[in-house]
């Protein structure tokens, strides 16, 4: 592993060392005070995430590095009209990695393929966020000691909730998982992911409601729904009580559920569950901290390399289907392909270029 | 002590340990270079201050550690809609340490019973500023040798300076004090601090001009006067003379009185006195910074203790009467009391909850 | 040298010295990991710049030194209303060296005549630029190991571009340099440069497309036209040919020829050039980044001393024409001389005062 552009890529050998590598930092933290002296790490946030930033940094920081960068979108050169590409070179011309938020998505993927040193995507718009997936990984292994042979409810967005999505992809390597998904019509699962669960034979329910299926749970993953999803505020109003979860509900759960949460939790998750011991999302901030600190430290042991020669442009007639598409503002990025395909950067499918 | 959210909460003993600690780092700051090596401090700045945020930066770096957060409201997940407990919650799981600014009343001693790890109050609105009254103690004990026997003059906006009022409190400690209040009408000590400096007999007299008093002085602890303060703008100008120093005025006073100042200054002190050996009051920022240092070395040193419970709420058919009180906006704050107690957070009045 | 406002400053033997410590940390980066440690740097960017802020960052970090300050004006005291003055005496009674960036021209002298540690321009309007002309320098010696006998094109912005006035004051040190002025008769270079290089003996011609002077060439520094500096549209699409280089064009140039870009670079240099060998502009930043690092490590060891007294304010009758010159805005700024004598900050003739 070079990048780390999505958290799939890493091979169940490469994240079963990773995780040791995490374990061994928890226990024994002091002895790595050291451990990235002397190196820098660049840090382009092109949106405002003062939590993966704050993570990211924290972590190198404990690592006896040192980071730079910005985390203000319009403090960039990008204003002035530069390319990701030239901005990239820059950057790695300075640093020896790179961790990037980007709100195109694609946006990591790009930023691999013209940059020296390793990159880390911190999330690239609704496509990917590893570093999440990371931390809801560790909190799992670290609480129940094994992520197979569970019931995992997923709550709250699950349409658009991208931590939902790579999560399901990620869990798709363990055994014995039962999946119930809870969410209202609006924000069900979309079909592709459906298709995926079934493809991999995940068995999983759907229900509209936490009180439904909380008895059975081993783990309970919240996520926000945001007002703005709905169509009106009763429609809001009259669902909201059914996702959210209180100290009340919590009386029905198992002894040894966990509940977690990627944060910012708004009020689906009210006030007081906090205090319960079951309420493991503030750890799961920490143990995120810890995960990117072990990827820092393995990544930054790969030496320096000039980026290779990449030819420039699309296939004429084609591009991606998705506005949000790195290909769709950076036009030197090279994309090959017919209708149909999948694009290479944002997973979209290639459309016919008007 | 383990949070700083007013000066006053440290004992003498405390307090002269710390001032012996600053002594030294004055006198030998190479000793301490590595001193909070392996620390990261979380630095939160919910409204700009340039001077305290590169002030408390520069402290912990200059012991080895290091510094993450942010500058900008606007950069925050509390532009999400993020609790303070949330946020608070969040970074003491990657940071050793807090130190906050925050535009809300209160709002320090909030984040302090929710956090994991030592904060320290940075500003908390017109409220309290402890490290400002530390920075000022310093250049008076180091300048001085005591802070008992002396003449101080206070110059300026004593109604609302925040930085004033702190000082007088901190001032009661010690023996033999007069004070000069020198104050445009609209600009007088209000009663609250009248009432303090009676109760605990601290003799002072109320003038209207720095003249009728300069040659008295040992200390002349000067505060900008905002304009904006003023009904008119002849009001202000038939005024500014009597509350602004020169180098002219400085020629009657003690050859060896001290000018403080918490800057910025803007014209209440004129260019020309800069050069005068008695104007301290940039030697005083620097003698803040070794006053941050000492700070952060001392609670570096306390352990991670996990924030304990507090139940939620404020009692029924109460609330704080300062709208700029923190347990406005975070309603989860526990506020007990009948009308009329101190608020807890802000030392306001508690009122009625229409 | 105290203080970088000019790289003219230096003298030789400086320069030789700089240089060679350069050439030592390109080598051995690794042997100067602990060179500032303890030490810090003020960074005060009073305009955004990402790319002189990172690289000034980097190069302090990779010192072992640590960084505070600010890259937004807006968060900086000077919105308060403090002068320049206040704000460098604050920051270097924090700081072990400042670097400054400054949109008002002859801010950096300013800063240094009020400074108890040494300031480093990085950039003060359109005035000077010392560290790119560092850059530039580096990137020559280095590829080509003299600046001597050589032919250098200097194409695009030759009337604003600011960079290319810096470079061409620096290379009068060296001999037998031809010089091609490539640029449209909108943005030829200004009289006073030309004057420059004529009083001087450096040969030169201008012409008004690169095809005309390719070949010749050993060194082509490239810059960047603004669209707004040209009349029309049209007028622009017609030369922008002229001043645009493409893997077309490089066939004709000799196989050793350089091509440097203060970057960043938009549509003036094509993408299919970056995988050139000739192309070294990304590398050039990265010597950029070396050099400062050894500005900081030089500067470094200088002691910390009071800032000097400086009497008030400008000659009666006279004040800088130039309206961006930091003494229309810094008034207690001392200003002598006579109407027509050149501004001592930024070089601008002196008028009468209305």
């Amino acid at each position: 592993m070079r990048h780390i552009i999505d958290l799939c890529d890493l091979t169940e050998k490469e994240f079963s060392d990773l995780y040791k590598l995490v374990s061994n930092i928890i226990d024994r933290p002091e002895g790595y005070v050291d451990a990235c002296r002397g190196k820098v790490l660049g840090s382009l946030f092109y949106e405002p995430s003062t939590r993966t930033n704050l993570s990211f940094s924290t972590a190198m920081m404990r690592l006896g590095g040192s980071v730079v960068g910005f985390s203000d979108p319009n403090a960039t050169s990008a204003s002035k009209g530069e390319t990701l590409k030239d901005t990239i070179n820059m950057v790695s011309s300075y640093a020896d990695m790179i961790v990037m938020r980007n709100p195109r998505e694609g946006a990591a993927k790009v930023a691999s393929m013209y940059s020296s040193v390793p990159v880390i995507n911190a999330g690239d718009g609704g496509h990917l966020h590893p570093t999440q997936t990371l931390a809801d990984m560790i909190t799992i292994l670290r609480m129940r000691g094994s992520a197979d042979d569970m019931k995992i409810g997923l709550c709250g967005d699950l349409k658009y909730g991208r931590t939902v999505h790579s999560l399901l992809h990620f869990l798709q390597r363990y055994h014995n998982v039962q999946f119930y998904l809870i969410a209202p019509d609006a924000l069900k699962l979309p079909d592709y992911m459906v298709k995926f669960l079934k493809d991999n034979n995940m068995p999983f329910c759907e229900v509209d409601s936490i009180d439904e299926v909380l008895p059975e749970l081993d783990v309970l993953y919240m996520t926000r729904i945001q007002r703005e999803r709905f169509v009106t505020a009763e429609e809001y109003t009259n669902l909201e009580g059914n996702y959210q979860l209180t100290a009340e509900k919590m009386k029905r759960a198992k002894k040894d559920m966990l509940v977690l949460h990627p944060l910012p939790r708004v009020d689906e998750i009210a006030q007081d569950v906090d205090d319960d011991p079951r309420a493991v999302y503030f750890r799961q901030a920490r143990f995120g901290m810890f995960g990117r600190m072990a990827l820092l430290l393995t990544l930054s042991k790969l030496p320096f390399e000039r980026a290779g020669h990449h030819e420039i442009g699309a296939d004429p007639g084609i591009r991606c289907s998705n506005h949000k598409c790195i290909t769709r503002s950076e036009l030197y990025v090279p994309l090959h392909g017919k209708v149909g395909d999948r694009c290479p950067y944002c997973d979209a499918a290639l459309e016919m270029q008007l």
